[in-house]
């Protein structure tokens, strides 16, 4: 088969890799029909993180070809998502919502030794990590939307769980990219009644207001900190998303949160400090991780297909498995919000 | 009036005072029944923290003795509870309940001019600081749990609120301070089903037997990590109560979180880091500060008076305002875990 390889920094190539085949009896094989390009990916795409050269990629959604004989909840031929992170759905940490903990599971392609840029995955411990989508026949706009759930949408949505978003909430977003986004549109389905999108970019603010911002602050630091608290009666918001992972990202929401509030962080941290007399002494606090995109599948999907929502929106880029290379240039040079790969047939 | 001046570490004595008068018409002016030590007045006896020389304490109960033109919720003659934090009780802040993050308010003695620890103390916006109690003739008994509401009980159930506490939870709270122990009996009265106090103290392992303690880790530091692992089958507890404010008892709440919970803080950070990496890894958060324990007050007074809750217990030595430097010293000594000054007559 034919898969996305990193080669190095800057260099994303397609090769051949040998087809994945059932292992052990609660693998399944999915053939690839969507898959995507993670903000993360291009941590190690820029050099910033280091990555194995070999198979990358971890959003995708596609079509059950083999099971295991172990495996119960999922059949050749379903139609699935899979989220970034692989899980029993069995074990303590599964059980309390925490797929990314999961005692047995692990990461793509860490753990199954495919990635999902590709054309076929080796999923293991199926039955916890893959999620059948019901019907069939689904539009493409549902289609794109449902592959968001494999990751970035549940990671939104995990920042908005995380800071306790809760109806008429003042929510502010730090982060304009897939995520942020996504994050907008998490914190009003939980019901905010304000959400103030920090965003510099024409394109990416009007997508955050179709997606429910009501307001946009396109300064950045000390200026954007300053504009929020205008905004909020120099109170702060009810709760800040932060959906970026840098330092100055992490300063902003934390500085925007008013007392009592919780800033809720996706952004895999570089170069992130939490300074711990200022968090005490406000009574903000941090809550935040690699989302459990899992666990938070069945009732976004039930969103996206009765049409409640639609996340998919934030892929503005697409091509196939051949034009990965400029998939991920095109999200580098930021002139794609999120690049979507079509590999595969229904 | 004769109050507690703290002359320099290590020197509490008492000294003469001006009374307290009313000088703003929001002031109140409160004749001190009881007053105790906290476990923060020891930073600045040991030297640890800086202190201005002059009164010191702010934890009391009394009688209104005189208020201003406009105070309406409190009149001469009531009996009181004060928390440590002066506050409007009308700003966003204290209506979002973070009375410690006042907009007009602020802390004893610095905004007022009086300590606690004194025969009569100007309470600046008394009525949103002051809470009467109702009733009269309550025994000894109610009086020193009500003396806790002022700081250390809601200091407490501050660290269960952060940590979310709720019914059914396993429970680990580090510190065997009059804080921790009455975090042990907030996580008991909000549910926790099992709870893990860690002490190496025989009279502070009995009283948090008594406050609701299901299970004592006398180990400290890696060990008590490995004991609480044990004890929650390699899962790590619900929710972690930090309660003392060192770098290792915040090592020891993060270690023993589960992924998904969140530590609740509120000793005063001396030394603490809060290792991004680990946290977002982990998905464990961070929640904590000032308590506002004027929004607390309410719930926790009436089951105060009703007997359901009976925090007084960590008041374990006593003596008089002539008594104030071995207040301290027992304190410091570890001879007490809390010192009760008896100041005037009910």
């Amino acid at each position: 088969m034919r898969a996305a390889i990193f080669n190095e920094p800057n260099s994303i190539t397609v090769g051949e890799r040998r087809d994945p085949v059932v292992a052990e009896p609660t693998d399944a094989v999915v053939r690839v029909v969507l898959a995507c390009v993670c903000g993360s990916d291009l941590w190690y795409y820029r050099g910033d993180s280091p990555f194995e050269p070999g198979p990358i990629g971890h959003e995708f959604i596609g079509v059950v070809d083999d099971v295991g004989a172990d495996v119960r909840n999922v059949a050749k031929g379903d139609f699935v998502i899979c989220p970034f992170a692989i899980s029993d759905g069995t074990c303590p940490h599964c059980r309390h919502g925490i797929t990314t903990a999961c005692a047995h599971g692990g990461f793509f392609p860490g753990m199954n030794g495919d990635g999902g840029q590709g054309e076929a995955v080796r999923v293991p411990l199926a039955d916890g990590t893959l999620v059948p989508v019901p019907g069939s026949g689904h539009s493409d706009e549902i289609l794109r939307s449902l592959l968001t759930l494999s990751d970035v949408m549940g990671t939104g949505h995990h920042a908005a769980v995380c800071a306790r978003v809760k109806p008429g909430d003042i929510v502010a977003v730090v982060g304009d990219g897939a995520v942020g986004l996504s994050a907008v549109l998490a914190a009003k389905r939980l019901g905010a009644e304000r959400i103030i999108a920090m965003s510099r970019h024409r394109d990416r603010q009007e997508l955050a207001r179709t997606f429910g911002a009501t307001d946009i602050v396109a300064e950045r630091g000390e200026e954007a900190v300053e504009k929020v608290k205008e905004m909020t009666a120099g109170v702060g918001v009810d709760a800040a998303l932060e959906c970026v992972g840098t330092g100055q990202a992490m300063d902003t929401a934390l500085a925007v949160a008013r007392p009592g509030s919780t800033v809720g962080y996706v952004g895999v941290p570089h170069g992130v400090e939490l300074p711990v007399e200022t968090l005490f002494f406000s009574n903000v606090g941090v809550q935040g991780g690699p989302a459990p995109a899992r666990t938070y599948i069945p009732e976004l999907l039930d969103d996206v297909l009765e049409g409640r929502i639609e996340p998919g929106l934030v892929l503005d880029y697409e091509t196939d498995l051949d034009g990965i290379a400029d998939a991920y240039a095109a999200m580098d040079e930021r002139r794609a919000i999120k690049s979507l790969i079509r590999v595969g047939a229904v």
